[in-house]
C-alpha cells in the first residue's frame, strides 16, 4: 500500500531530513515521490551532476524502509537549459515564446529538449538502478504542454502525413473546401496559430491529438531508457485531468506500468466526493482497458480543496475518509501532494501533510491516523471492483466539443460526470472507460459521445446485439473521427443502432426547461426525434416539440438501446438508469443505501470487502454482515456509521451475494465474450 | 425576385449537384451565390487555374434557369498565397502577424494582395463574361478586416496627408498638444498600435475611416475590373453590420450597383423582428441616399438565430414571415446563408435550407413554401416604400462613441435602434439614413449623433427652417468631425438650432431613473439644460436637476427642433415621437394596428400593396381592403391574420389614402425640394 | 495656500490665455502646474527648443501673481524620441514593445531616455531658474511605468546583485528549489516575462521593488539637476495610488521636498470622502515619516468622480467641502486636474475648473467660491494634525498579496482602508504610515501586513513593550521580506509579540459569515488560533472553529497586542478599536459626533482649529466653541452645520482640551521617545 507524497528535501537545509524521517515513521509513510522538480539541483550545468544530496535522501529512505517513487525531473528544465536552447522554449498560439521562471517551459518536439530529457533519465537510471529504495519510476510530471513553434509545426506535418496519407486525405478530413483552406503543399500546413476569425475545428482537434502523441513519444523515450536500465522497476507518469490537457489518457494507459492519476476536486461541498469517485472509476477504467489490475492516486491535496477563488480546508476526518474511498475503488494507496509545505515558490500555500505550522497540527495528526488505518486494509487489496456498468468518456470527443460554433455548449466530461453521479447516487458502481472491450459490461452509458468512428459504432452494435443495454444521450455519434458531421440525420453513426432519426436540434435557453410526459423536465438541449424502429418512452409535453419523442428504446438482438434527446433532470435520469440497470440485472451494491453514503465492494473469488463511506454529517445504518477491518468489530446485519464515518467490512461469505444482487446471471447479460 | 443562398458545391462530391438542382427546382430557387470562398479551389497554385468544376456548376445552374451571383473569392486567400506573401497577412494592434487557417487573412494595403485579388477577379470575369447564368457580381465577402502593419502605416500616412494637408493640420485635428503627441515628421505617424495607456481617440477614429476607405479602394479596383469585362452585369458586395466593422456603409453605398446586406439578429425573441426591420430600413436608406431603387437581403440564417451562448431555432413559419417582411421593406428577394449545411469547417452548425439531416426536414419544407409564396409578390416589386420619417445613423459617430473616457457608455447604433423601434411600434415606417438629402422627409430623428460637422449642422438647420421637424437626443452635435468637443456649451453645433445650452452632463447610475414632469422617467444620462429660445416641454422632477428642462422644443422658420436630454422611457419616447409625427402630418401605415403586427406599404403611383406581418402567436384583425396576393382572397375592410400569419394586400384604389393618412400634404412638410 | 490646477495653454490659441488670466484672478487661483506633457512642444526635434510660448505663459502668470508649479515633461516623450530610440519604448511581459501615441511610453532603464530626460530638465532649469513665477518643480508625472525589456533585465540583475549579494543569496531568497528554478549564472535571471504557468512570487515582488528603485533613480537624477540649478526651489513629483503602481511611496517620500499626491476616489457615494480621508492621512503619514511638515493634494477632479462604468458629477458644494477636508488634513492647498477642459485627446471629458461649456457654469462658480474660502484658512496652516493612532500601510505587502495562490484574496490596501474607516467613523484621527518611527503614537493598527522583516518585528515589539497598543489583523507577519513563509506557526514574526500560534487558515466562502461570541460575525477568513500567552477576547461561535479564539489580547511590558484572526464586521471592528483607543487614552476629536460628520483638529501650541465637515444631506449640530474662519461667526458651545456644510472653528483656548480629550497624557502612552 503506497502511502506518502511528494517529498522535496532540496527545498530545506539537510538537517530537516532527520525530522522528516522521524515524522514519516510516526505517520506510517511507506513511499515518497522524490526528484519531480529537481533538475537544476541534479544538473546545475550541462553535464555537471550533483547527486550526493539525492544519494543521501535515498539512503535515508532506504534506512527507514520508505520506498522511493523516483521522478525524472524533465517537467521543469533548468534556466541554463533555456538559455542554451531558446528554441526549446514553448511558443503560444500568438507566436510569443515563453520564458523560464515557472515550470513546464519546454517544447516536447525540440530535439535539444528530447536529448536532454533522455540524458538526465539515463543518468538517473544508471545511478540508482540498484538502490534499495527505488520502487517505481515517475517520469516527468503531468504531461500537458502545448507548443506552436516551427519545430512543432514540422513534427505536426509528419504526424499528419502518417494519419492522412497525402494532402488529398488531409484536405478531405479537414474539410478545407470551407473558407478556401485547401493545402497544396505540406509546407502550408501549420499548427493553429492565432488567425483572423474562427479556426478550422478539425485542425484544432488533430493538433490536440498530435500533441498527445508527441508527448507520449517523449514519455516512451524516457520509459524505454529506464526500462533498459532497471527492467524490474515499473514505470509510470502521473496523469492530470482537465479540459485544457491535450492528452488522450486512454491511449497512454497502455504505455504505463501503473495508471497513476492526480486529482484535485474543484468544489468544496459534497460534489468533491462525487468528483473523486468519478476520477477513481475513470482511473480504474483506464487500467481495466489496458489490462491492468489497479491504479494509484498519485496526488491529491491532504487538507485543502481549491476552488477558483479560494482554498477550503477539509473538515476533520474528511482526508482519511477520502483516502479510503480511493482505496475502495482500487487505488493502490494514497499519495499526496505534498509531504512538507514549502516556504516559497508559486504554490506556497498548497496543502501538505506537514503544514507550515509544523507537525503539531490537526492535519499531521490525521496523517498519523491515516497511516494507522491504511495497513488494516491490506487484505482487501486482493479484491477487484467488479463493475458491470460502464460510462464511456472519450477525450477526443471532449476536445471536439470545445470548438466554437456548436449549437450550444456541451461539456463531454460534465455530461459523463452527470451520468456517473446518477449511478453513484443509486449505489451502482461503474467503470469509466475511454473505450476498449465492453464484453464484461451488461450496461453502457454514452454521454454526448460526439465523435464516433464506424469501427466504434460497429463494436457498440455488436455488443448490443449480444445482449448489452446501451444508453446514449444527445450529441453522440453526430460526427465522425475527423469531426465531420454525418449527414442524413443525427445521431449519425448511431441512427440504426438507436432506431431514430433526428431532424433538428433545439437548444433551450439557460434557466428554461421543457416538461416531459413522464413528469420530469428536459433542459439545455432538445431535438426533433423521429422513431425509426424505436419505441417512444417519454415525450416532450410542451413547446414546439409538444408530443414528440424525448426518450426512446430500441430492441436489437438480445439487447436494447436507449436514446435520451434532452438533458433530463437528475431524478428522471436516475429513474431511467435504474430501469435500464434492473433490466440488465444490475442492482446497487447495498440495498437501502442512505443518500450520501458511498458503498463499494471489492471481491476476490469468494471473499469480498464492502467499503462504506458516510460522506454526510449524520450517522447512518447500512445493511451488511461481517468484520470491520478498521475496528475489528463484527456487524451482524447492520453496520452503524458515525457521521463522516467509514467501515470496511470483510463480508461473511454469503453476504455479498445476498445483499447486492449485482452478480446474478440475468438474461440481459451479454454472453460469450 | 432573388431567392436562394450561398452555394458551395466544392464542399461535396460532384454527384451531389444533381440532387441540389432537383431540390432547388422543388424549392423554386431563382439564384445562388457561388465562389465566395473558392480561391484555393479555383487557383490551387499561383497562376494555375481549375475552372472546370465551376464551369459545370454554372452550366448546371443555367440549365435549370437559376441565376448565379458570382463571387470573387478574395475574402480568403489560399494558404499558398500566405506562404508566398507573408507580408500580406494582417497584423494586430499588438504587432502579432496572424496566420492563415481561417478567413479574411489578408492586409488590404499589401500590394501583393491587391494584385492577386485584381488578377483572380479579372480571370473570373474573362471566363464567365458571357455565361448565361451570370446575373450579379458579388465582390469579396463582408469587407471589414483591419491591419496594423507597416505597409498599412504607409498607406495611412498617405490618407492622412490627403485629409489633413500637412502636419499642422494633423496636429490640430488630433489635438496632439494633449500628452505631448505632436508629430514633426510624417514617419512618426502610425496606426494605433498597443501603447501604454489610453490611445488618442482622433487617431483611432481616423484609422477606422482610413480602413474603410482602404477597403473601399480594394473593392473599387475589383469592381472596375469586372465592369470593364461585363458592362451589363451589376456589381455589389455584401455589407455586414456590427460595432467592430470599420466600414462606412453610407459612403460605400454610392459605389455598389445594388445595396446588399447580411443580417443576423442576435436576439431570439420578438426583438429579432425589430432588428431585422431596422437593418432593412437602413439598407433601404443607404440605397435611397445613393439614388438607388431597392436593395437585397443577401444573407440571413434560414432557421437559426445566433445569440452569444447558443443557437435558437425559429418557430415554424417564422422564416417565411421574416423573408416577406424583408420584401415588404423593398428587398429584391430573400437570399440565405446557406443552401446546404457543411459537414465540416468552422461554421458546421450554421443554418441551411438543406440541413444536415437532408431535405426530409421542416426547414426544407418551409423553403419550398417560401419558394411558392415569393413569386406571388412580384407585382409589388414595382412599389416603393415612401417613408417620410428618417432616423440618422452615422457610423463614424458610432465609432467615436466607442472610445474610452466618455462620461458614460452610449452606443450610437443602440440609440438609433431605440428610436426606430419606437416608430416601428407606432406603425410609422422610417428610413434609416447615413445622411444625404433630407428634403423628402417631414421628420428626422438624430439619436446620439456625436460627431457633427458645420456643414451637416447647416444642412439640418436649413431643412428645419424649410419646415422640417427634428428630434435630437443627448450626445448629439457635441464634437466636430475630428471628435473635438465644441466648447461654449453642448450640444455644440446644434445649440442654435435647438435653442438650448447644456452646461453639464450627469450620467445616471445603472438601474436608477429620474422622474419627469410628464409622468415618465429618464435614465442613463441627464443634463443641465438652459433654454436659449426653446420652450420647455418636460422637466426633471427630482434630484439635482429637479425642475430643470428635460425635453425642449424650438420653433425655427417653418419647422421646429426638439431636444431630449435623457433616455426617456419607451412609453415616453413613443408619445414624444407620435406628437412630432402628427404635427408633421405623419400617421401610422394602418390605424389601430395591434402590437406586434408589422405593416408596410409599397406604392407605385395609384397602386399600393400593404404588407401585414403578424409576429405574435395570436390571431389579429387589421383594417384593410383589397386582394391578398398570397391567397387571392379579398378583404373588404378587415384582414384576418392568423397567429404568425402574413398577408400582402393589393389595396383597392382608395384604400391606401384613407387608412394611412401619411401622404396628405400638411403644413409641416418641407417644401420646395 | 496652493489653489489651482494643471494648466495646458499649449492646447489652445494664445489669445485664450487672456481669458485664462482673468478667470484665474476671478477664482483666486494662486498656482498652476504647467508643462506636464509639453515635451513635444518644448523640444519639437532633438536639441531644437521652442520656449517662447512658455516664456509668455510664465510671464503672464508672474504678472498676475500666480505661482508656477513647473513640470519636467518627461512622462511623455515626443514621437521623434521614440523613432530615434525604439529601444527606449517599454516592453510588456509578453515581449511586445509598445508604441508611442499615449503617454508614459518610455523605459526608465534605457540610457537614451535617461539622458534625454536629464537634458530637458537641465534646459528648463537653466532657462527658468530666475523666473519670478517659479515656485515649485514638478518632476515628471505619476511615476509608475513597468518595462520588461533586455535593458531592464540587465538593470534588474544589477539591482539583485546589490540586494542578494550572489546567486546563492538569490536562490535562497527566491526559493528557486521550487520547480527547478535554480540560477547558476546571472545571465539566466530575467524579469518575470510570460511563462507557462504560475510565476515565482519572490521574483515578481523583487521586480516590483526594482522598478520602484529604478524609477526613483530616474526621479533623483532630475531632482539633482534641478536642485543644482535652483537650490532655493523645492522639488517634488506627484504620487499616484493604485494597486498597479510599482512605487514604494514611503521610500520615495524621503526624496521629495514636499509629498504631493493625486487622488481620484472610485466610489461616488459617501465612500468617496472616506477614501479621500485615507489618502490624505496617508500622504500626511508619508510626510511625517520623512520628517516633513505638510503635503499637497496635487490633483483631484473638481467635479467628477470616476467609477469603472461612468463619471458622476459631484453634488453642489461637494467640491468646496472636499477641498477644505484636504486642508483639514494638512494639505498645503487644493490643486486640481485641471484648469480648462481639453477639446481633444484621450481624457477629453475629464473634469476641469473651466468646463467645456465655459465659465458660465456651476463648476466655475464653485471654483470662485472655493477661491474665496481658502484664504480664510491661512492662519490654520500653522496647525498640525496630532494623530496618536497610526495605521500601517506597507506597499510591498500589498504587492506580495497580489500573487496568485493565496488561500483567499486579501487586498492589503482595502484592509488598511477598512481599519482607517472604522477609526474615521469613530471620530479618531489616524496617520497612515509606511513605517518609520512609531514613538509618537499610542496605538498602531497592522492590517494584513503580510511581509515582516525581523527588524520591523523587533521595532514593533520594543514599541509595545514601551507602552504601545497594537492591533494586528490576519495575514500579518506571515512571510519574511522575501515573501517566504515563516514556518512553525502563523503569524510568524509576530507570534511572540501576539502570544498566539496559528495552526491553520480557514477561508470563508463569499457571502458566508461565522458568528462570534461577542455577538458580531467574522467573514472571509478565519484561523485556528492557539493562545500562547494571550488572553481570549472573542471566540468563534459555530462551525469547525466553534469555541476557539477569534480575537486575543496579549499584555507585554507596558503595552499590549491584539490579534484579530477574522474579518470582524464593521460594528465589531469599531467596538474593538474604540476599546483599544480608550485604553490608550485616545478619544474622538469631538464628543457625540454625528455619523457622516468629519472632524479634524489642527493645533499649533495653544492654538487650535477644528475643521467640521458635514458630508451628509442633513443639518447637524456639533459641540465646539470659537470663531468660524469661514463666516466670522462665533459658536458658544454648539456649531450648527447646514446639510453639506463646513465650519472651521478657531477654538477658544480651553475648548480643544475639554471636548477632545485626545492629548491628555494617559498611562498607556509610550514614553521616552
Amino acid at each position: 500500500m503506497f502511502y506518502g507524497g511528494d517529498y522535496n528535501p532540496e527545498q530545506w537545509p539537510e538537517r530537516v531530513q532527520d525530522e522528516d524521517m522521524a515524522l514519516m515513521r510516526a505517520a506510517g509513510i511507506t513511499a515518497v515521490t522524490v526528484g519531480v522538480f529537481s533538475w537544476s539541483w541534479l544538473e546545475p550545468a550541462p553535464g555537471r551532476y550533483e547527486f550526493d544530496w539525492l544519494d543521501r535522501v535515498l539512503d535515508r529512505l532506504a534506512a527507514h524502509r520508505i520506498a522511493a517513487v523516483l521522478a525524472t525531473p524533465t517537467a521543469s528544465p533548468p534556466p541554463w537549459f533555456s538559455l542554451a536552447h531558446p528554441e526549446a522554449l514553448p511558443v503560444g498560439a500568438d507566436g510569443v515564446r515563453l520564458s523560464h521562471g515557472s515550470r513546464d517551459t519546454y517544447c516536447a518536439s525540440a530535439p535539444a529538449y528530447r536529448a536532454a530529457a533522455r540524458s538526465i533519465a539515463a543518468v538517473l537510471a544508471h545511478r540508482y538502478a540498484e538502490h534499495p529504495a527505488l520502487a517505481l519510476w515517475h517520469v516527468h510530471n503531468e504531461y500537458g504542454t502545448t507548443c506552436h513553434c516551427d519545430i512543432t509545426a514540422e513534427a505536426f506535418r509528419g504526424w499528419l502525413r502518417a494519419r492522412h496519407g497525402d494532402l488529398d486525405g488531409l484536405n478531405e478530413a479537414w474539410t478545407t473546401a470551407f473558407w478556401s483552406q485547401r493545402y497544396t503543399d505540406w509546407a502550408q500546413v501549420r499548427p493553429p496559430r492565432v488567425t483572423q476569425y474562427l479556426p478550422n475545428p478539425a485542425q484544432v482537434l488533430d493538433f490536440r491529438r498530435f500533441t498527445s502523441d508527441e508527448l507520449l513519444d517523449a514519455y516512451v523515450e524516457q520509459r524505454d531508457v529506464l526500462r533498459a536500465a532497471t527492467p524490474g522497476i515499473p514505470v509510470t507518469t502521473n496523469f492530470v485531468l482537465g479540459d485544457w490537457v491535450p492528452v488522450d489518457h486512454a491511449r497512454w494507459s497502455r504505455e504505463v506500468d501503473l495508471v497513476a492519476v492526480d486529482h484535485y476536486p474543484n468544489d468544496a461541498g459534497p460534489a468533491a466526493e462525487e468528483q473523486a469517485a468519478f476520477a477513481a472509476d475513470l482511473a480504474r477504467g483506464w487500467a481495466r482497458s489496458a489490462g491492468a489490475a489497479d491504479w494509484l492516486l498519485m496526488e491529491t491535496a491532504p487538507n485543502l480543496i481549491y476552488t477558483p477563488d479560494r482554498m477550503h480546508t477539509k473538515e476533520p476526518g474528511r482526508m482519511v475518509r477520502q483516502s479510503i474511498a480511493a482505496v475502495a475503488r482500487e487505488s493502490r494507496g494514497a499519495m499526496f501532494f505534498q509531504w512538507r509545505a514549502p516556504c516559497g515558490g508559486a504554490e506556497l500555500f498548497h496543502s501538505a501533510l506537514v503544514p507550515h505550522a509544523g507537525p503539531d497540527n490537526r492535519v499531521f495528526r490525521e496523517a498519523v491516523e491515516l497511516g494507522d488505518r491504511l495497513p488494516r486494509l491490506t487484505e482487501a487489496a486482493a479484491g477487484r471492483v467488479d463493475a458491470r456498468v460502464a460510462v464511456l468518456f472519450d477525450e477526443p470527443s471532449a476536445w471536439a466539443l470545445q470548438a466554437p460554433g456548436l449549437p450550444a455548449q456541451v461539456n463531454h466530461r460534465a455530461e459523463a460526470e452527470r451520468a456517473h453521479r446518477a449511478l453513484w447516487r443509486l449505489g451502482i458502481t461503474a467503470d469509466v472507460l475511454g473505450g476498449g472491450d465492453l464484453s464484461r459490461y451488461a450496461m453502457v452509458v454514452l454521454p454526448a459521445h460526439y465523435l464516433m468512428s464506424d469501427e466504434r459504432a460497429g463494436r457498440l452494435r455488436a455488443w448490443v446485439v449480444a445482449g448489452g443495454r446501451l444508453v446514449v444521450t444527445y450529441l453522440s455519434g453526430v460526427a465522425d473521427e475527423h469531426a465531420r458531421i454525418r449527414t442524413g440525420g443525427y445521431p449519425g453513426a448511431l441512427r440504426n443502432l438507436l432506431g431514430v432519426r433526428v431532424e433538428e436540434f433545439h437548444p433551450v435557453p439557460p434557466g428554461e426547461t421543457v416538461p416531459l410526459s413522464g413528469g420530469g423536465t428536459g433542459a439545455h438541449w432538445t431535438e426533433t426525434v423521429h422513431p425509426e424502429g424505436a419505441d417512444v418512452v417519454t415525450r416532450y409535453a410542451a413547446g414546439v416539440l409538444d408530443g414528440r419523442p424525448a426518450v426512446t428504446r430500441h430492441a436489437l438482438g438480445h439487447g436494447e438501446s436507449w436514446y435520451v434527446s434532452t438533458r433530463v433532470d437528475a431524478g428522471g435520469l436516475a429513474t431511467l438508469l435504474r430501469t435500464v440497470a434492473e433490466a440488465a440485472g444490475i442492482g446497487p451494491v447495498c440495498a437501502d443505501l442512505p443518500p450520501g453514503v458511498d458503498a463499494v465492494r471489492r471481491r476476490d473469488g469468494e471473499r469480498s470487502w464492502l467499503f462504506l463511506l458516510n460522506h454526510t454529517p449524520e450517522a447512518h445504518a447500512v445493511r451488511a454482515a461481517g468484520v470491520d477491518l478498521l475496528t475489528g468489530d463484527r456487524a451482524d446485519g447492520i453496520v452503524e456509521l458515525a457521521a463522516g464515518g467509514v467501515a470496511v467490512i470483510r463480508e461473511d461469505p454469503a453476504s455479498g451475494r445476498v445483499v447486492g444482487a449485482s452478480h446474478a446471471e440475468k438474461p440481459g447479460k451479454p454472453s460469450g465474450r
